[in-house]
């Protein structure tokens, strides 16, 4: 099983075990590593140096003498090294640094047409990670790790989308690899929905294992988090609600090629063209928001219906994966309770009684911010992984290839 | 994350992560485990007896001399122990005493109601654990873990059913203290589909990571593996499809007080009702398969259409789930052809071409043995898990609870 596969790994490989012990940042003497490891006193200190060397552990003071010569402890630096996190949308993008733990110390948002490209979107990005880096006074070999999410499928293990239908030119397109030529540092790339579960996740439900999150916006997707790990499936595309049939969109046509989609009734587009067709100008997904704030009755029956048919589509979803928190954000989420409470109404009427007695559903909290904290903790969890720091510790000289 | 969690505990534990790399079989020296450790020698050897005295690794003779003092190898000793694997039906019951590779050694099925309650029905399982140890010519001493399997939903944590619909007397029944009362060793228990799903993956895709099991039967339920790791939810109900709604059992009484659940339509009971409706003497779930089984063109119709109705449901958990193999078991199954191609009419017309271009959807292969070998997997994983060894090696003096 996979589980042997990886202690197997655990074992085999050098200071990752030892570095797990700290990232939860609590210091530790070189005595109490050796003993909850089990590794050999010498064994310990060969390992530390090789973290410290990485600058990721380092010596703590003492807060209380002891008197006496005090024991040297060590403990998790989080501002050691900082890490790119870049949110890549339809239309906008961002980027941030982050310490080690995921805070943000700075970022920079524009609107950006991803269908340029990946030469002139990941330029884009590149350019202001130098920008960003001289901001905060941090050199470029301060940079440990890249994460970054992008608004189509991507084949997580090489970081390439997979037939994105938003995204022209960057089909098959190795992002790692071209990142990699400008700054070589472990570049992980995950679809956007899924940074954004990571995220949101990490904000809001750090101890919840079975989570759902639901974008809502100019398309609808969901990432899954069962048994505490992101779940990707076999192409990478788990989650993908927004082309599931339900009933009430029958004969619809979806972009997708079928009918009947979700999203082809409940996507921010979709209800704006409902509106409109009741004579309502609705441009807009953002602009049924507005209305919804302003009170018109028919955006909020709207908004209501598509948090129903969401629900329908939902519905099967905590049959099938049983999660205790489904949390929905993406553009459309701003529309506030009408949203969530068509969702629940549904889903607490029709899913079974036992999936639905300890479920929570509500409006993501971690709002714009979800998908940045989730790509920085996607590269934070990946490169301090045993095998990313024997990385690591080898890239410096060999420039060997990433381990995702 | 739990990642990092788990990894702690392995670095914390004593003999586990050592007993992780023997588990594949192969014979290594101490200063190969010491390698591949990063323990001491004196560590590994200490570890190694801790096994031993287990009785779960022992020494193998090396096939060749190499002259001079051979080098002394250590291996699993598959044989040192057994494993007690029980199917617990609706109307049928099945243990079994299998090594720990899972290989079955000896078994016994009889006809027994569950609805009889746990005293009885856990009562002749352990009478004849008696008989098939006796056997075999094996002490109760070597009997290491047990495994069971019940035909309805299971707190996993706590090995006690939560509402099981056709189990009178089983609501919260506390299934390892009985049975522990009786057997002091560690007791894992799971719903039937869950098991299931364990055994056919052991049995026919060991190498595959996402992995859907159906069972199409009096009831209709799936076992999700996502991440090479079954996951069973929240509440442990995961992988519940048959009370997923869908069109054309709209209105239809469910067992469950809803209405238009795919078990409403096509469960054995609901398509031999079916075919009773059109005149056909179909009595049975069991009688349906026959009448296939011999060219009944209603029978095999009904077959089909049921086939697409699971199809309709599985489309939603395709594109939700993204696995690469989807394996139908349970009694109807056994019409074959018929229902699978009705499954995969739908799924390869309705998923998302990138779900579905890698996706083989096929017959159970494990069929009847499927639950008893998951049985047995379950136990041995978590009984040989790191958790699991520390439990055996204090549990012979102190007989603490059971890790799970």
């Amino acid at each position: 099983m996979t589980e042997t596969t990886r202690s197997s790994a655990l074992g085999a490989t050098g200071a990752g075990d030892l570095f797990q012990l700290l990232r939860d940042g609590l210091p530790r003497t070189r005595a109490e590593l050796a003993l909850m490891t089990g590794l050999a006193r010498s064994t310990v200190g060969v390992r530390l140096d090789a973290l410290a060397d990485l600058g990721l552990v380092g010596p703590v003071a003492d807060a209380v003498s002891t008197g006496g010569r005090p024991p040297s402890r060590v403990a998790l630096m989080p501002s050691a090294r900082v890490v790119l996190a870049a949110d890549i949308g339809a239309s906008h993008a961002r980027v941030a640094l982050t310490d080690l733990m995921g805070n943000e110390l700075v970022s920079h948002r524009e609107d950006l047409e991803i269908a340029l490209g990946p030469d002139a979107v990941l330029g884009w990005m590149v350019e202001n990670v130098g920008l960003l880096l001289a901001r905060l006074g941090r050199a470029s070999g301060d940079l440990i790790a890249i994460g970054i999410g992008l608004p189509g499928p991507v084949q997580f293990s090489t970081g390439r989308p997979v037939n994105p239908p938003i995204m022209p030119g960057w089909d098959d397109f190795d992002v790692p690899g071209w990142v990699r030529r400008h700054m070589d540092v472990p570049v992980f790339v995950d679809n956007d929905v899924n940074i954004m579960a990571l995220g949101e996740r990490s904000h809001a439900w750090p101890t919840i294992d079975h989570f759902l999150f639901v974008k809502i916006a100019t398309g609808i997707g969901s990432g899954i988090i069962s048994g505490g790990r992101l779940q990707r499936g076999a192409q990478g595309i788990a989650g993908d609600i927004g082309h599931v049939r339900i009933a009430r969109a029958a004969g619809i046509p979806c972009h997708c090629g079928n009918t009947g989609c979700l999203e082809a009734i409940a996507s921010g587009p979709a209800i704006a063209s409902e509106l409109r067709r009741l004579g309502v100008d609705a441009p807009t997904g953002r602009s049924v928001v507005d209305l919804v704030r302003r009170g018109n009755v028919d955006a909020i029956q709207a908004v209501r219906q598509a948090g129903r048919d969401l629900g329908e589509v939902l519905t099967s979803c905590v049959n099938m994966i049983n999660p205790s928190v489904i949390a929905i954000g993406g553009s459309m989420s701003l529309a506030g309770e009408h949203l969530i409470a068509g969702v629940r109404e549904v889903v607490y009427t029709r899913s079974m009684p036992l999936a639905t007695e300890h479920l929570t559903i509500v409006q993501s909290r971690a709002g714009e911010d979800a998908a940045i904290l989730g790509a920085s903790m996607l590269a934070i969890h990946h490169v301090l992984s045993p095998e990313g720091l024997d990385w690591l510790a080898s890239s410096a000289s060999a420039g060997s290839s990433v381990p995702v």
